[in-house]
């Protein structure tokens, strides 16, 4: 579709490129900001800005904060020896909608992925293993690796293991099994298999 | 879902602003921004601020322009004498699309709709009837409304017309029938109706 202006083009051409935005979302979008106010439209542009100009992550679980100490890695009510390794921000938010979890995080901001050009270093593993070393928020008792049951998310969760264990840390990771609700016949078999492996004492 | 961060809430609630964006899918645009250059986010926050600085509507038809005249009042190979009456900039990037229409657009903006406030004089309806008046920027032989075939659409036309007959220039309005490869059985009646009312010889 040819577009009438170039400045129209050019906000369209920008808004598809966020993550799964076709060139026709992007016209209703920049449609829709045409009819707005400037204020409102300035509000959206510049808090788009914001993003990069004054996020920050935290100095010591990397998680987005507006701090440079994110309010969990600060908060005395939580469970300071505990540090559940996620693969990113999302999973944190995920972590904490449970209200189960009361340790701290480590955001990885990715996994080992030698297709994509990922490796150790391009991920906050060694701050990880100074945060186990140092004891630098709080001394670690416990690291939890919950990071996607993937090639990727394996291989990072055993070079992980393999850096952690000789610092004397206990290692767990998240229960895999048939979801609350879902029923046997339709699990996949991998995921049954752990569910029936891991099984646990009823509690009747 | 209780962001960790209050730049990242007001992202996320701009972006859920957005036609058809929900604070999941705005939430998922915010962190992939989070990942990408500053310079990237600097080009979209100024792209969709340039839409309200930069952006012009066109004198005479009033679609959106990077210039004062837009490309197709301006263009003489165009046929002057024809105005196409539309609801909004949608509607004439889907006739330009067709690439059978030849005429000039004048982009109403909207359609009468008391429901919602929006009366004669929120439209560019006076700029119409003074464009077919003045002969400016072309002597206007006939006037083609293309308005949605709602009782908004339909009490515009009407309107319209009313306010046009006087003036001695042509009305026409778009054919309405079955479209081209459905099948009788299914259209609706009003469709049917109007295809059958409407048939035109034969042309084998």
């Amino acid at each position: 579709m040819e577009l009438p202006s170039k400045i129209l083009q050019e906000a369209v051409d920008q808004l598809a490129t966020l993550p799964g935005v076709g060139k026709r979302s992007a016209l209703r979008y920049a449609l829709h900001l045409l009819k707005e106010d400037e204020l409102k439209v300035r509000d959206l542009s510049e808090a788009l800005l914001r993003l990069k100009t004054d996020l920050h992550h935290c100095r010591h679980c990397h998680n987005v904060s507006d701090t440079e100490v994110c309010p969990i890695c600060a908060s005395e009510k939580r469970q300071r020896g505990i540090v559940c390794v996620v693969e990113n921000v999302q999973d944190v938010m995920a972590l904490e909608n449970t209200q189960q979890y009361r340790g701290l995080y480590h955001v990885l901001g990715g996994v080992i992925s030698p297709i994509d050009g990922i490796g150790v270093h391009d991920l906050e593993i060694d701050s990880l293993l100074h945060r186990v070393q140092s004891g630098d928020p709080a001394p670690v008792e416990e690291v939890i690796l919950a990071l996607p049951t993937t090639m990727e998310g394996d291989t990072t969760n055993y070079y992980l293991s393999r850096q952690l264990r000789p610092l004397g840390v206990k290692i767990t990771t998240l229960a895999r099994g048939v979801a609350v609700g879902d029923s046997l016949e339709y699990a996949d078999e991998i995921t049954l298999g752990r569910s029936i492996a891991h099984r646990i004492p009823f509690e009747g």
